[in-house]
């Protein structure tokens, strides 16, 4: 496999040279119409990727398929799911789609299959559920455990939660909502003090989750809870469990009711399919429903092995996404929902991208001389309507758009005001957002005046159930993939963190001085 | 007044022209120490403003002080809370400082003095609330109400949600918790269906916020919620109180409890301490409460006179992001608020920010020949540090942060683990990561090195409380003011969001062809 630097690319120079297609003409009249009918790309689980509002047209996506091809993208995603060393700085495989499906040929590593490992934790994971529900574990006083917590933070939180919080009012409309679910994520004390506060603390399971069971924020969250438990005279190993690697301090040990497992080949911000997503949503859901995320994710992984970039829309947006990254110098991606429940996705995929392709040196260590991984930040519409979205209509910076939308609500209550249901109203609008982005309106009072041109893709879905938060969740894990292998950067990484925490732990231990030492008395830390 | 385009400014030429200070070299060693200690801007209620980690010398602030002069900007603050007309698009004053007090003469608009009516709303909204809270309005059956739910979008739901997150635990732990508040806000029927499926119906008042009362999600919502109070067997007109403006359809309806007003001359994003706030507020928490987080802001209204840039935080702050975003080239600002409280502040101040700077047009109409408004966007430290900070650390672009600490918790509850107590941790990270930025780290492994020179400032404090809370927000709220007239737009209209709106409502009315028709059908809304 051969890893250059994307600027070292024919396909590069190429792109460099093409004329940027005006979707403000592209989208008008009747042909405008054609075009959106026309380019979409297939996705699983009732899904379309539509790209009729982006600034493309068939020499440029000609073009990204020469790239696609010239960078064998496919070909890496093959290697990667094979069990090749992607994770190069750190010398690891990178196998989140093996918790979904065996997408290759068997992966072997420390001796184990993995595929095998993963299907064994959710396996105990399910049955471990199974039994919580079915009360054959229970709290001290022999009562059903009802609501569980999650502690963790970065990828052990963020994930989890989005896809929690995504499904919580369909399991409630679909009566799969066994145990509610919270989440201690911050260092802040006042985070754990108020999720302890409104939790019923005796028929809660909280659930510790860091592979290296190191975690400054975990650990400290995990004691926290530790003594309000014992505060309240209840046995914290009997309401008590952890995911972690199996090396970990905190594997096997009997102070909680069980650990599941998770190795360092699942990067935090892609493990919300293992173990980590896994434990939670099972406690919450039942298997079964978690089960249906993972089919729904390995559906999508399935069509992301597609060399045709026009039937592959993980490769498709994510190439898009380069286009508009390195050659129209788009420097973020807003991310909008048409769904509250997909409230915290947007944050799930700030972290996923952002710390993923958010880098500065290649795969080998060697500065490169273009961008890459944007901003990515967002809000579910049609709040974003009423907030930020005078900027992205109006503002002197060009923001491409990443829309979501669903034919049918979850809970599938609504009114009919003025003749249109509140789904309606909600799918009209965002119809009517990328109409307005792309071709903007004339007018003589030039505060009225839209520029458009203004560029946006949409996921247009049925309704958000698990399978198609998977395939959702799925796409985007992929599309940032293929972004790395472009900008030939190592998206499986973070090194980026690990100075502010070295600082952190010299300001605690009182080894300071000079900007640091100040900065410490300005907050009054001692 | 005169009103001049930043880049005609003899000030706009002398930045330009300006070395860019860095900040790396500036925070090392002994004179770092020392910088931090001197860089500091006052402010009211425990807090200070430290820029020391921006790239800012004598001679940067020399000529931020000159452009502070030459566009005469505490002169027009001072012409706006005077009562001149400074939303120029709309034609209206713009006077939610006299929400938090008089700062200059008496305005009198419409017959009416604006200070007086605003007090007078005040009174009304404290009076209702002390009789909620005494059981002396109360539900069909004689029994209080225990939940106030807001229902509105955008201004009317994003500043008193993100007040109100800011100190539920605060009022918890001071035993000033008199209601919890909710918020339904998108037009998602999912929305109001989880608001509504986990509220006591019985013992709920629903505050309806519409300024114009024609706000199409919010109307929508509320019929949503009638209907519910209906099929509950209840009356909505002792369910229903209403936050609108004196002339709108809502206004002294006998379907509402009571409804309390606002006027034109508050803009949706900033009515926070209006009626808007005020009504929720004072509910869930008392009005002496919201009275405090009133004062706070007025304070920090007072320091906004200063012309002195260096004693004037938020004029300060103001023209360093214009330093910033027109002559280092930086398109977005983080705010990252280590605090869990403050978890929806960055979401209203990506709001506050965008709505109003989000420009191309000066206050005349003409085309802007130079950067307005940035990219807001944040979440609360440490979480972030664990997922977004990978890019402001080692991406391509340069982000500017902006940090805001506190000494203490809100709630008071902490443990001590490997010696120091959760809050400590927090307060470190921060330390640290200002450091960090900064300073960056020299490594042989380019992966592990940390080109520094990454900018920030932080605003430190005591406590969250419910003053220091509004001197917060007056803080941003003055900050985006004052770069509005450096950039010559109108930061008080919105005119961006209109054309959504009417392209929404051709494609309920079924009058669409061509694009806008293809999406309809793609989103099946027929």
């Amino acid at each position: 496999m051969e890893w250059k630097n994307f600027d070292l690319l024919a396909s590069y120079k190429k792109l460099q040279g093409l004329p940027v297609p005006d979707v403000k003409v592209l989208l008008a009249g009747k042909e405008g119409g054609e075009r959106v009918k026309k380019l979409q790309a297939p996705m699983s689980n009732g899904f379309v990727y539509s790209y009729a509002a982006k600034q493309v047209d068939e020499d440029v996506l000609d073009s990204l398929q020469e790239l696609a091809d010239e960078a064998a993208l496919t070909e890496k995603f093959a290697a990667l799911y094979s069990g090749e060393v992607i994770n190069t700085g750190e010398k690891r495989l990178v196998l989140h789609h093996l918790c979904r499906s065996q997408l290759g040929d068997a992966v072997i590593a420390d001796g184990t299959d993995k595929r095998a490992f993963y299907v064994e934790q959710q396996k105990r994971i399910a049955a471990f559920a199974n039994k919580v529900h079915e009360g054959q574990i229970v709290n001290e006083k022999g009562e059903k455990y009802t609501t569980v917590v999650q502690i963790g933070i970065g990828g052990s939180d963020l994930g989890p939660r989005a896809l929690y919080i995504a499904l919580e009012n369909w399991a409630r409309a679909n009566g799969t909502l066994k145990m509610e679910a919270k989440f201690i994520s911050n260092v802040d004390p006042d985070d754990a003090s108020a999720v302890l506060a409104s939790t019923d603390l005796a028929h809660a399971i909280f659930i510790v989750v860091s592979k290296s069971g190191t975690t400054l924020e975990t650990l400290t969250n995990e004691a926290f809870v530790k003594n309000a438990l014992k505060e309240a005279g209840l046995d914290p190993s009997r309401h008590m469990a952890a995911v972690t690697s199996e090396t970990s301090p905190l594997a096997g040990n009997p102070e909680y009711l069980d650990s599941f497992y998770m190795d360092d080949y699942i990067g935090g911000r892609y493990s919300a399919t293992s173990a980590v997503g896994g434990a939670v949503l099972s406690l919450a859901f039942g298997p079964e429903v978690f089960a249906q995320i993972l089919d729904g994710a390995a559906a999508e992984d399935a069509l992301a092995k597609n060399p045709d970039i026009r039937q592959n829309a993980a490769l498709l947006d994510a190439l898009i996404g380069v286009w508009e990254r390195n050659f129209l110098g788009y420097g973020l991606t807003a991310i909008l929902p048409y769904s509250q429940a997909l409230a915290r996705f947007p944050a799930h995929l700030q972290q996923a991208d952002m710390e993923s392709n958010g880098k500065s040196v290649n795969r080998f260590g060697e500065p490169v001389a273009y961008k890459t991984g944007p901003v990515i930040f967002g809000e579910p519409g049609t709040n974003g309507q009423h907030s930020f979205y005078q900027l992205l209509h109006q503002g002197t910076d060009v923001i491409p758009l990443q829309f979501v939308g669903f034919e049918k609500s979850q809970m599938g209550n609504d009114v009919d005001i003025q003749g249109t249901t509140s789904q309606q109203k909600l799918s009209a609008n965002v119809a009517a957002q990328i109409v307005a982005f792309a071709c903007g309106k004339d007018d003589e009072n030039p505060n009225k005046y839209f520029a458009g041109g203004r560029p946006s893709s949409i996921i247009a879905g049925d309704q958000l159930t698990p399978a198609s938060l998977g395939a959702l969740l799925a796409h985007f894990e992929n599309k940032i993939m293929f972004q790395g292998f472009v900008w030939n950067v190592n998206s499986f990484d973070q090194e980026g963190v690990q100075l502010g925490k070295v600082l952190a732990k010299k300001v605690l231990a009182g080894d300071t001085d000079g900007a640091l030492a100040a900065y410490s008395d300005l907050l009054g830390i001692f």
